[in-house]
């Protein structure tokens, strides 16, 4: 599996970096004044490798599998079917990620890692949303019982997710997931590879009560004691995770590989850029975190990335909805950074010396 | 000027408002996981009586004055000369509220309510931004010796931010604003209608050093002083802010009569419906708050009016930058409403009810 890591350099140029702040510092507003868009303008000019980025042609990619621990331990307020039923309405335009993606120009890309029921085929119309079978398993193992995957498995879904983004077009990859029982993976992996008790980094997904929470929290102790020796991060991936996470993580090196704006949604697909930043720490630099989710685990993750996400809406839906939703802020960037007067352009008057702060 | 005041009542009608409430349950995401968006959501439904809401030609009004008390007691890092030239930057294209109106289809306006420079006139374009003469005075007196405006002055600002806003087509009114040294306006204001310590809620504006700003301090004590007397909210919007501000009163004023969505941007527009708040409550009911500045008076006027604003980004530039920047989160949220399925009409199972939440 080693063998499919790139090489992933630091993109930091430390001459362009200076050269594109200085040009922010030289637009007509107080340096500083525009906050995290000028942050975020910085990175994105960054990745880019340009004093004057332009997004194109964004594509959403929302990676769907099940769970063998949903399945056998009921980890989730809500029924396994959910999961296809959802990549239904993905497809059928009904849900948030469909919504959000058409406001926005979004390209819309369904990938089957693992659901466990058949997705059928369906015409395909430009404009529509895609449907990929891409279909490792019928849903993960048990992960109380047994690894959720072989390393074959994590292998095939890595493998999959990098495949499918080398063949996207655009500069910009969004990441969205949907798989019930996966805040479960998500609380597992960052247990394990950020060494946290897993009863703080565990939520309640889409909706458990009190005693949903409690009963949660102690599967997942059960879990992370029977792979209790597992430390590497494949294969802590292939022992806890999913296969619609391990497809993520093979697309973030991708995208991080070919330079691409790289759009983290929520807990799910936070989790999935720990495990690449595990394996190549150079993907956060490409990396814009959308949102902090409600889940109490998303933030202790965002920290231990050292990200500064966009939104604190208290989403807690996945699918890429919050990734979705902060996209026109990418643009703002971006836009700032290409259309904005200078000084000296606009004929605008600089501050005052003397009461400029230090 | 009491004559001018609308009679605006309370637009929550309980019956459209469970409705609503309802419609956003029934989507196809647990309840409540969409945070943010689904009260935003909700706020626009009930501003605009709609069950499908949707935003119609958006209007970006850029309010520009300028201020005695800058002129004559040096209380920004920018000079005086810097309103006219961002007026003309704004008309121009260059600046941040330009291209991010261009950006997001926002119609843009500037207002010259009482530049101390006249703007020439130039000829319009369709798709342009659009200037409008509505000068009051040169600029305001220093009001560290004298009202800022007489009542008369005031009252006619008031009557041009309401006409103008009359005369505009669209459902939605964003605020945005310029003029040298109006941060100190709005820390006056809420300084003396919040009845808080000035010190408290004074900043740097667009960059003061450590000495400009406890200068600032020093002068607003002053002011506050010259004017102890002044209590009533239109004789302090008088005494104490300024033309742009008085414009900005009586556009909110009208907006909210007409059930316009009103988006606010940062300190200075924040003031300006603090003033209209204490004429007529029911006004907050219509605002969305775009952002939370970097400016300390901003977090507690937000404080003082309930606000939830909706991104957290340090940004202190005005403009209505920040109400530009957020306006596609108040057009996803309209589309989540109107566009995402049920699940009835999508065939999804809801949450299995021994594990719901409470």
């Amino acid at each position: 599996m080693t063998s499919f890591l790139p090489e992933i350099p630091s993109l930091y140029d430390s001459a362009h970096s200076a050269r594109v702040q200085t040009l922010i510092d030289q637009k007509t507003k107080p340096v500083g004044a525009l906050g995290t868009l000028e942050r975020l303008a910085h990175r994105l000019a960054c990745i880019l490798g340009s004093d004057a980025p332009q997004l194109v042609q964004p594509q959403m990619v929302v990676f769907a599998a099940d769970h063998g621990l949903a399945a056998a331990r009921g980890v989730s307020a809500f029924p396994v079917d959910v999961t296809w039923q959802m990549v239904e309405n993905f497809l059928a335009g009904g849900a948030a990620v469909s919504v959000l993606s058409r406001q926005n120009g979004l390209d819309l890309h369904v990938v089957d890692c693992g659901v466990a029921r058949d997705i059928p085929e369906r015409a395909e119309a430009p404009g529509q949303p895609r449907l990929w079978h891409r279909k490792v398993a019928y849903g993960t193992q048990d992960c109380s019982r047994a690894p959720a995957m072989s390393a074959a498995q994590c292998d095939a879904a890595m493998r999959h997710g990098a495949a499918l983004v080398q063949a996207l077009p655009g500069n910009a990859l969004l990441l969205g997931e949907m798989g019930i029982g996966n805040t479960s993976c998500a609380s597992l992996l960052l247990a394990r590879l950020c060494a946290v008790d897993v009863a703080q980094v565990t939520g309640v997904g889409t909706g458990l009560n009190a005693a949903g929470l409690a009963r949660k929290v102690a599967v997942l102790r059960e879990v992370l004691a029977f792979h209790s020796q597992v430390r590497e991060p494949l294969e802590v991936l292939a022992a806890m995770g999913g296969l619609e996470i391990a497809a993520m993580v093979g697309a973030v090196l991708q995208a991080a590989q070919e330079r691409r704006v790289i759009v983290v949604d929520g807990f799910i697909t936070t989790a999935a850029v720990l495990v690449a930043s595990r394996l190549c720490p150079a993907v956060l630099e490409r990396c814009v975190f959308a949102h902090r989710s409600g889940e109490p685990g998303h933030t202790i993750v965002l920290q231990a990335l050292g990200a500064e996400p966009l939104l604190d809406w208290g989403l807690r839906l996945g699918e890429g909805s919050g990734a979705a939703l902060a996209w026109p802020l990418l643009v703002s960037a971006c836009a700032m950074l290409r259309d904005m007067a200078s000084f000296a352009s606009a004929g605008v008057a600089g501050q005052e010396a003397e009461s400029v702060s230090a």
